[in-house]
């Protein structure tokens, strides 16, 4: 369970109190503010704040005063041209919090968007609790083949049972280790006064990478929208890609046309190079265009081909 | 007159709406919210959006759910002592959204604070107003004799007075030619049919530096503040500390703990060097030091001195 | 003349001297180290210093020691394949650094790129020389009818000479005034000993836009492909397009894998949103799509019949 | 040992070659470049270029060709002044790259500096090695009790033998299981040909936080200043302590006269607020000034007072 019941508390007052505000505000984001959207076994992303709106964008890109054209048509065929002509300082305009608990090895994947603010949860200062993360026997998948950083075939649930029995077996005892060298249990009371726990800031190295960590993070609209273009891409680990897909959830509350933008111009989209655009001008033409002749690697007309959904 | 009156019309209608949220909420910011703050002779501040309160501060730094304790008291000292520290990460949990009217030669200073967003008005696209900035007669100074990048002495009345016509007659001419070069009116309405303008991208180039431009420009509290320090330091220039000083006044609003802070440790404290650190040591253990035997350069007693409020 | 001949001779006794490194050192590059390359009317580019090489790409990629594989065509497919797949930090590890001289108004659109690191020539500190920028006759274009931002036809020769005459003009009197108030010459000495100057911090304010400045601008291989792809592009204006065509330049003589990588996949690429992709899908395949039918935009849809070299 | 002997053959090759250059070169820099700083009981830190020196800042400052003036004199002053006045942006003009091995808890600390460009070892790509951080024995120390992130007294030898034991235990455990999973031995060949082994980025997911992994990171001078001006600070945990401390020695080969007012102005220097700054007047002035009176909290008073070495 992510939530303590302190926590839930916490949550349930702040979700009952409402302010007065002359802010752009968006009720759909609102509904959902501070509650967590369950990821993976122990995980969570939650909205704590957000600034402005599509609103904003459309009125960043005309520089001019309050909401600018009042037709909701021109406001979004503005902010597609945007999205399509990569004009990014309008969707800086926006800005979003996101409370996170997150494995480890996710944060450590995470971190290196450098365009973000963050707060993380420190274990020099504080104790981590024992939560780490067991992939579901689905997600238990051999190395792939053909490529090297990805997942090939899902494992037998014999095999799986196995791995699952290794992983648990492990974190159960880093943790348990962790504790004794800090000798103290979970709320900081020694287990054993005689002796002197080992310093948190030490103790931690102790604990595998599938440990839950949390930390506030924080981004505008553009550097969001380039995280979840590259994190909620096929080619992503599975692991970030389920937090990057409920952060799309909430960026289709948010703003509702950026989002829709994104997925046309972004998610969607297919990066031509000079030689596939010439390759592309060709088949339209009728012709029939082999690689060999194309100018391209085998490994980009496969790409390309699959792109087009076309046998490579 | 810095806004038209179809601006001051869009300001009302937004300042009279008002909207229900579960985000943190200032209520002295909301007082001034879309309201222009006027700075030198046609500029303005206007705080359009924000994001976050000193509780955010703190939440950040306590990673942990809510507002944290409850005791204001406590707060207050984990925000001095997050400035004292330069414990820069919570402080960029917060974020505050500016429109500003400012002259040309003041956005090219501003804009070397590259950790910004910022959308400006385009003189390509759009036809620039026929204003610009006149420093009022008690600014009109002379070059410093002892700062190559300062003023001196206030010019005589005369004296000034010949300036601003200077000033004046040059800034009325470039704004005359460049519509001529445009052959447009301010609306955009061609004077002489018969003649083609010059593109917009290129007759720009003929107004002076003194021209108001206007963006939006959008930060966090902890590069705020950075900005604030350095523009609100007397050595900055006078046309961009007004700004400076001005935006205080916001941050007073929004923050007032965190503005609290950045007065103690910021604005009105003195860095010691190594050597000036060992030099106070000496002066209160009663010793009379020197610059000679020091160890620092006449310009950093000189400093030091002034600091202590000695005769250097 | 771009360069005084104090720095004629500086820049001659740079490229005289010679050390001996063990970094990556790149010939072709250091043929035209601190030598100005031309441009605009009193404008240059010189590359000042350079750290890496195409090989610092690779290692990079593989984090492994030394060079890598020692085929040039394993290095080659893979730069193509990080730029092809938008893998931007091998390219974070080069990094070159160019001094600039150019109008201010083209350093207004060049520093919105804000990754880069800074240090311009302040007329708070400094006299700006009497140079300023002029077009070329065939550069006097009116403003383009169908692009708000863009130029249109050239103006008649006629008209090119009125317009050169007006800027002309105004920035030979701009910087007479600017003397006149600082009541210096160009070395610094007073014209009139009985008066006194006008502060440099304010007298600049009475320049043209079109007036020279210089800066020292460094910045990573990465961002510099993303600058030159938006500054080379067809759509930027035509002053910043010639600083970046001629650094494109100097892109090629120092990586010359990259570069020819990003002229694949950036300048000469096009990148086709979802509803595009589907459009082309369906060209290939014999069918004949109509724009209504294509769920694009007027716009889009001419921009992409225009890339796929066919009639809107 | 740090490197394998394909790696050292490697660095020996690189150390052995000699470019020649027009770039400012540092001969004590040149020396150590390639090789390997030892650090902690397995990790490095290596520069693997540089581009600059002392005479880049200056010549940025002064933004004029060459190297400006031609006294080593002032340059130092001129640096000095930088350094003290915090003028950020010459610094930036110099670039270092290093190649680090370091555990991956270090990491985490070491990535939230985000101004600077990093390549890490995959683990989703490639098998890590068995190589895992144990503290000295005099390194083990208690939690503090007045320091929540900090160390206490060091433990006893028969306390610190436990702490070891469990920590190598766990550590072997952890990446026995890890080529379990992986079914492969470290070179990638299968150890059971009839199993498939669980994909790299899940397997990793089974290591602890002291398992080494290693990465190029690229920094300006100024964002180094910083980096090592944090965390060589005594406050900053031991474990990246070291790799500053390593660091500040390539500083000095590197530019010395900027080391030497780092030194002086960031590592040895005190920060005073604007009531600290009050009670040192009335220090100096002879009076005895009490922390009740101050207007400062206990806890900033007690730092003030072991600053000025006297009795809290």
């Amino acid at each position: 369970m992510p939530l303590t019941p302190e926590q839930q508390a916490e949550v349930d007052r702040l979700r009952a109190e409402a302010q007065t505000t002359r802010r752009a505000t968006v009720a759909a984001l609102e509904e959902i503010l501070y509650a967590p959207l369950p990821v993976l076994d122990h995980g969570f992303v939650r909205v704590i704040d957000y600034m402005g709106d599509d609103g904003a964008v459309v009125q960043a890109a005309r520089v001019s005063y309050g909401k600018g054209t009042k037709k909701v048509s021109e406001d979004r065929a503005l902010i597609h041209y945007l999205m399509r002509h990569r004009h990014t300082t309008p969707f800086e305009m926006c800005e979003i919090k996101y409370h996170v608990k997150l494995p480890i090895f996710v944060a450590r994947q995470w971190i290196r968007h450098r365009t973000a603010n963050v707060n993380e949860y420190s274990a020099r200062y504080s104790i981590l609790d024992n939560e780490f993360y067991l992939p579901a026997p689905d997600q238990i998948a051999a190395q792939s083949k053909s490529n090297r950083q990805g997942r090939g075939a899902t494992l037998t649930p014999g095999e799986a049972a196995r791995v699952l029995d290794l992983l648990r077996e492990d974190a159960l005892r880093a943790h348990r280790d962790y504790v004794t060298l800090l000798n103290e249990d979970e709320a900081g009371n020694p287990h054993d006064p005689a002796r002197q726990g080992l310093a948190r800031e030490l103790a931690r190295m102790n604990l595998t990478l599938n440990f839950y960590t949390q930390w506030y993070w924080k981004t505008d609209l553009y550097n969001l929208c380039n995280f979840l273009g590259l994190r909620a891409d096929a080619h992503a680990q599975y692991e970030i890609r389920v937090y990057a897909e409920t952060m799309i959830g909430t960026l289709e509350r948010w703003v509702p046309i950026t989002a829709e933008a994104f997925r046309q111009y972004r998610l969607g989209g297919y990066h031509l190079s000079a030689s596939a655009l010439a390759v592309v001008k060709r088949m339209i033409a009728g012709e029939n265009v082999t690689q060999a002749e194309s100018g391209m690697s085998k490994r980009e007309w496969s790409e390309l081909m699959q792109a087009l959904g076309r046998e490579g």
